[in-house]
């Protein structure tokens, strides 16, 4: 992605030292965090400095590979890592392929392996864009939800690609806000503006009134786990949206790749979903909105059924969500 | 209602001074502001230190009344008073009560017409809350945006006139947030723990997934203007909420008083639509959310049509939508 004119990835490996994007600063402050070891990593994944699935799968991916390479425990460090975020799906898959690499081959090749994921990573998220933009015609309004951008990846994003792909449409984007961790405001918006692609922040509210109103064409978000039958878990307020589309006619669609794809989970119903701290509901960037005497509650996914869901935007094309099992 | 242990009318007459409580400073600061002209009145209005339909048609009925015992030009001031903010209906209706006392009989009378029209809006709020509580069985779980507690009204509150008047049936509330101005998480939340009602607030988001997951029994909101059809315009994303409800089997309710029903608006379609600013969306408390580059769109209503409404909760009993017009 292009940020201020240069070329940057989510996370990456620069002389033997994991770098990120700190995306709880952004985007008032653009910084660049090293993380030294997988203790570091699980708390960058926890925090929110690091978020969206396929890129808090990377992240796994190159921590684990990096501890192994300095001789870490392999199993402690998965454990470690695998317990900071319980919905998303990538970072189980990302640990096991790199612990399935040490089981294989040792401790040799293992930051290859880390590597590689990254790059298939980024080469998914590239066709995504590519299927996807298909979907997408001349002078399209699209909704997206949260930030399912190249921040959420390593590069290019999954609800973003085909928007990227399809920037010379002369398309509009509306940007869900996304409460509570304003993902949209804060990070789908920065991307967008960085691309030039026109855009406008809404409220989460607003999302139903420009439905309704005939002003959105399509609806394109990111999963952070799919099951078997379909069903896809993603930031909370997605099931809404889908809802909402479905009710004015408007295609609702996911764009993820393969690795979200849970194959034992078989329905919506099996997937966690994270219960996060009631502070994000009751403070916005330090300021409290509510009362001290008030409590929160702050479930941080929900899951869409599938038969909201009009296709599965993924690496291998578009697929109908009943569809998506064939695939792994 | 009860603040600090204290009774409390939103709007008041004190020695001839018009009084409200400042509700742009809620929940952190409680302040009496003394209104000493129509032009402050208008100000708080566009400013929302005052909000709620039934509210503004109080400040409106006291300020023209005030105005007109004072000797200024009533046409002018009913001018200037109404087009404060456009979707609210009992602005106008309200405006138009005290210009026809005083078409009838001059300037004799005209605060008491004004006391009169705030006094009615008391009872009919309370008339809503005794009809209301009758939906509401024990243990209920009750979800409701916005504000439209006693604070948007002069006392009691419509949507949550049923759940004060319900109160020992140990009944819970889901408060949304209701971004962009926070009302829910800033003044619902506020009068709820006030009246030591079990609440959480919640991200405007997540009403969804409480809904779907099978945690709320019944929703209820206010209205600010509804139209002869009984579709209904409220704050931004009660429409979402309505077709969520719809979804999921839970009964949706509109609790308004009878001055809500516009005579002039044969459906929803006819209604304005209030644009607010979009630094509203792009800050929150006066901290920006999102890159100084991008832009908002703000709407501040929606429409909900009839057909998600169970019933309309007014003074003269709970209506179905399409029964609404025999009211007036």
């Amino acid at each position: 992605m292009k940020i201020k004119g240069r070329d940057y990835r989510t996370v990456w490996l620069e002389a033997g030292t994991i770098k990120i994007i700190d995306q709880s600063l952004l985007p008032h402050k653009f910084r660049i965090v090293s993380i030294r070891s997988p203790r570091e990593a699980a708390a960058a994944i926890k925090t929110m400095r690091i978020r969206g699935a396929p890129a808090i799968g990377a992240l796994a991916a190159y921590s684990l590979a990096v501890a192994i390479s300095k001789g870490l425990d392999p199993g402690k460090t998965k454990k470690l890592l695998k317990q900071t975020r319980p919905t998303g799906y990538d970072l189980s898959y990302a640990l096991d392929c790199i612990y399935g690499s040490f089981r294989k081959n040792g401790r040799q090749g293992i930051i290859e392996a880390a590597e590689d994921y990254a790059a298939k990573s980024i080469k998914a998220c590239m066709l995504i864009g590519r299927f996807g933009a298909k979907l997408i015609k001349r002078n399209s309004r699209i909704l997206t939800h949260c930030n399912a951008g190249a921040l959420a990846a390593v590069d290019h994003g999954t609800a973003l690609a085909p928007i990227r792909a399809a920037k010379k449409k002369d398309i509009f984007v509306y940007v869900d806000e996304t409460r509570p961790r304003l993902q949209g405001a804060r990070l789908t918006a920065f991307e967008l503006a960085e691309e030039k692609i026109p855009h406008a922040v809404i409220t989460d509210n607003a999302a139903g009134y420009f439905m309704q109103t005939g002003q959105v064409d399509l609806v394109i978000t990111g999963a952070d786990r799919i099951a078997l039958n379909g069903d896809a878990a993603n930031k909370i307020g997605t099931y809404e949206k889908a809802v909402l589309a479905k009710e004015n006619n408007i295609p609702f669609y996911i764009a993820a790749p393969v690795s979200t794809i849970d194959l034992n989970t078989a329905s919506g119903k099996e997937i966690a979903i994270e219960e996060r701290s009631p502070e994000e509901v009751l403070s916005v960037m330090g300021r409290r909105i509510a009362s001290r005497s008030s409590v929160a509650l702050n479930p941080s996914f929900d899951v869409t059924p599938a038969r909201y869901i009009r296709g599965i935007i993924t690496e291998k094309g578009i697929m109908k969500p009943k569809e998506i099992r064939h695939l792994k």
